[in-house]
């Protein structure tokens, strides 16, 4: 439980001496007080966990031999999560937490009643390789930049289907027990919901499904966990 | 949306004065800014919720006048939460989840690997009142003051079913499409999962049923929330 493991952008394999950029080096050897031979985890995203042996950790960087490699890649199921930037810490938590259940891919996405105008990007990435550095993960899902959400569907991909968690729902849910497996998307509204004229949209879309989240109101990123992990359990990999 | 809603503790009924303490008195008139002769909606818990006017609200107190009930009594499922407290943020995040998913009672344990050894009982009820407040709820769970896991088992009554979301699951889990309706209770380690003496005595109790929450490690608030939305669709009222 205590391993200390880091994302590190680089190509990972026995004898590959990597680079550590000041802030690496820094957490290494300045807030985990790790001196040079020691062994932590590393992974890249694309190429499993490989152990790595601390060659130097000073002000401006470092270095690590990797050694030899401790779990395979494993990459989560086809699975990306669109939602509403809301207030910043319930945004990270979002991301954290998509991160940690298996989003291959989180977008961000600007409805009519979305508060944000803009999001930090890098921020978020950095909050999802966070997540996966601690929960022992070999993949980070990208975090896309933050889009219109008429654009977003304008563009979408008819093959992938869309989980929309209705809060405002009239007539029965879909059940997902029933709906077919392979690429989908879950989409989460912001606190005040869709719009009238992004609900008959999204109502007429030939590939999404609506499902209930029960009878109380639910908080954007409630909502955005609870279906994540409705979907991994019928069809994903839980 | 921007309906102020208020949990009080006394009865609530037409033409009936309730009374507001000094806190509550300033959140109405100090921090949201209204006037007497404002309405709000109020609710106790018990008897659903009411609209309510605001007779006076100054800085030792005030009152209201309630007005008519605006939504009946709903009281979710009697699913209880078992949780080991972890870090305070992450401990608040669960209590606050747990509150807007639909438990009706959370029950913090004290396992071999928690790190708490006590809990602040009264802000962690207070955190459940402002989820009940915020989420159009009119149900507010009690929160339970922390207690050994030995101890709770010694004292379990066998008809309430705990389903455990298992970290470290060898074999098969169960599904929780076959299981019994009735009273339940999610139990949810630390971080560092349960003790093998914890596990043997929970592998062996025959009214607990293991579930898995997917091959990636989560953290304690995750498997939380992940695990009441899996109840809830299967065996609650979602």
């Amino acid at each position: 439980m205590a391993r200390i493991r880091l994302f590190i952008d680089h190509p990972l394999g026995t004898g590959q001496p990597v680079p550590l950029d000041a802030a690496q080096a820094h957490y290494l050897g300045g807030v985990m007080r790790l001196s040079p031979g020691a062994v932590i985890e590393v992974f890249n995203g694309r190429d499993g966990a490989w152990s790595a042996r601390i060659a130097s950790a000073g002000k401006r960087g470092g270095s690590l031999d990797v050694l030899e490699q401790t779990a395979p890649q494993r990459n989560p199921p086809d699975l990306w999560l669109v939602f509403a930037p809301i207030k910043k810490a319930r945004t990270d938590f979002i991301v954290e937490k998509a991160a940690e259940m298996g989003a291959a891919r989180i977008l961000p996405v600007q409805t009519e009643f979305t508060n944000s105008e803009r999001i930090r990007q890098d921020r978020l990435q950095a909050h999802a390789v966070e997540a996966a550095e601690q929960c022992g993960g070999t993949f980070v899902p990208a975090i896309a930049d933050l889009a219109p959400l008429p654009r977003l569907l304008d563009g979408w991909d008819a093959s992938r289907r869309i989980l929309w968690a209705d809060e405002a729902m009239a007539g029965p849910a879909d059940t997902l027990a029933g709906l077919p497996r392979g690429p989908w998307a879950i989409l989460i509204g912001p606190e005040g919901g869709f719009s009238d004229a992004e609900r008959a949209r999204l109502r007429a879309l030939p590939f999404v499904n609506r499902i209930s989240l029960g009878p109380r109101i639910l908080r954007a990123d409630t909502a955005a966990v609870a279906a994540l992990a409705l979907w991994q359990a019928a069809l994903g990999d839980w």
